[in-house]
């Protein structure tokens, strides 16, 4: 088997290997999968620079999430040869094959596309916690975000029309709005020191109580200036390079709240039966094709460098994939 | 009697004038105050630059706190002449005489300093709430503030001490440590970037959960640096003239939230009684001389332009006040 690999933290183009492995050999109750998809998120890029909140030990394999079919399978009924199953999350997927305890695998859904399924377990809870886990919206009410075009934003877009909201969306090319206007999204803004009165025209005054920040900055600032009184700005990432800011306007004359989202986190702390009902209602809005984002591009682990400098671009038309064993 | 007052926002030194005008005349229930002293706070600054949260309707009369004695009393037995009163809170108190309603004034306890009384209303409470009731804190929990010298900073180290919590004290020069160690600060440390490592080996690795913030920018980030996960930073000042900010890795990857303090929207909010018990509380502290901030010095009406320069200084030594009826 194959797998991408790094022995140091640094510029990612440049940390990273791709190494030929032996076979592991198969203990009793544990499985063999042939990775089918894996994404390259901006977590796995913060990973390999060595920016991210929590560090493998090195050498490590990059890459949490996944799909993959189980190709052997050693005293076990629990999944069988064939089957389509999600990848442990944290087990390092940028590879060819990839060995599992039987136990606990799940198995994707009949019909879901299986790229689309390789996205679910990072960027879509991430949308759908800090939609429903930081303040309490109606039916009708608005959400703000930035980073609209991002994965998080595109299923942000997606599960806030689900739930009955609606988003006022931010991006920093005009020429996205088409796009996100198709998926959903109620409204697009560009992102320019004006947005408070913007948001204010767009929503005729509306009270706008949540802000989805994933850009940090002055962009973080403009999204709390155009929240209304103790309204909140969940920060979730900093595409900007910046840490989050906001005006003194907002924190104290405004009792605007800044708070921060690391699914890391969420995983930790919350209840496992919120955690599996979150993942199965995330799961079955995928395979009926409601969830999903833009496949900017497939690479093989040989095309690995490639693959990252992709993923590290700006401008971007969606997520960057590797197919290991080929095209899905 | 005489008024400090402005008709339009702008410079401080610029907008204000002081203004002759004939005593109103009393009516039932009305008595009339000769105001002792009353201080300039940064928010009265702020009023008249036209950058606070809430302005007044022009002309008007600058000053929301201060003492006084009561010299006429038309049909009440509420209050008699003689009695020292704290003036109504926003009553505009930078005048000679003030009318106000009998019923409702709030005797100033026998014995309080005079200067330190007519600071009570504004710095001491928001010293006292951000302490209380943002964050639950145990007696022997730390807690970080920078702007540790101001009028606020004092009074918070020293309600610290009275709750049993241990404060960090962050100033800008180092030659004021031995002043705040004699007031009770526990540690007090210069604002440098290395300042989570110097929190971390003054408190040898204790969970610090709480820091207050009245200088804003990247200040604010290095106190939330400092904090261990889940710990909260509240902003009631912007010294710094700059937004408060936060470092990505402390909102996303150790959930530190950003809020923001107001007097004026806890006014509004809290229940009365619960308003009534902390103001009871903090002017029993005053009374036995436990709460005190150092006054820079006192001014007449007539030089108001020279009190408000020196209350824009940095490096000050403490509050300015006004005396307008002379020396207290």
């Amino acid at each position: 088997m194959k797998a991408v690999r790094f022995s140091k933290f640094g510029h990612p183009l440049k940390v990273v290997e791709v190494v030929e492995e032996p076979d592991a050999e198969l203990k009793s109750g544990e499985v063999r999968i042939e990775v089918l998809a894996a994404p390259i998120n901006p977590s796995d890029v913060l990973t390999l620079s060595g920016q991210y909140g929590s560090l493998p030990k090195l050498p490590a394999v990059p890459g949490n999430e996944g799909v993959g079919r189980v190709v052997e399978v050693k005293d076990s009924s629990a999944v069988k040869v064939g089957d389509v199953v999600f990848l442990p999350l944290g087990s390092g997927t940028w590879r060819t094959h990839l060995v599992a305890p039987a136990e606990g695998l799940t198995p994707v859904p009949k019909g879901t596309d299986v790229k689309q399924a390789s996205m679910l377990f990072v960027n879509p809870p991430t949308a759908d916690i800090m939609l429903r886990e930081f303040v309490t919206l109606q039916s009708g009410d608005w959400v703000l975000q930035n980073a609209a075009n991002s994965a998080v934003g595109r299923y942000l877009i997606t599960l806030a029309k689900q739930a009955g909201y609606k988003t006022l969306n931010v991006v920093r090319r005009e020429e996205l709005a088409p796009e996100l206007l198709a998926l959903g999204a109620d409204v697009v803004l560009t992102d320019t020191d004006d947005l408070p009165e913007r948001v204010r025209a767009a929503t005729g005054g509306a009270k706008v109580r949540l802000a989805i920040d994933g850009v940090g900055g002055d962009s973080t600032r403009r999204l709390g200036d155009s929240l209304a009184t103790g309204g909140t700005v969940v920060n979730y990432g900093v595409m900007s390079g910046k840490g989050p800011k906001l005006s003194a306007a907002a924190t104290i004359f405004k009792d605007i709240t800044l708070r921060g989202f690391w699914l890391v986190l969420w995983l930790k702390r919350a209840e496992r039966e919120h955690q599996r009902d979150t993942y199965a209602r995330l799961s079955k809005l995928l395979a009926d094709g409601t969830l999903k984002t833009a496949v900017e591009g497939t690479f093989s682990l040989d095309a690995i460098q490639e693959a990252l400098a992709r993923a590290m671009e700006g401008g971007r038309g969606g997520k960057v994939l590797l197919t290991p064993n080929g095209p899905v």
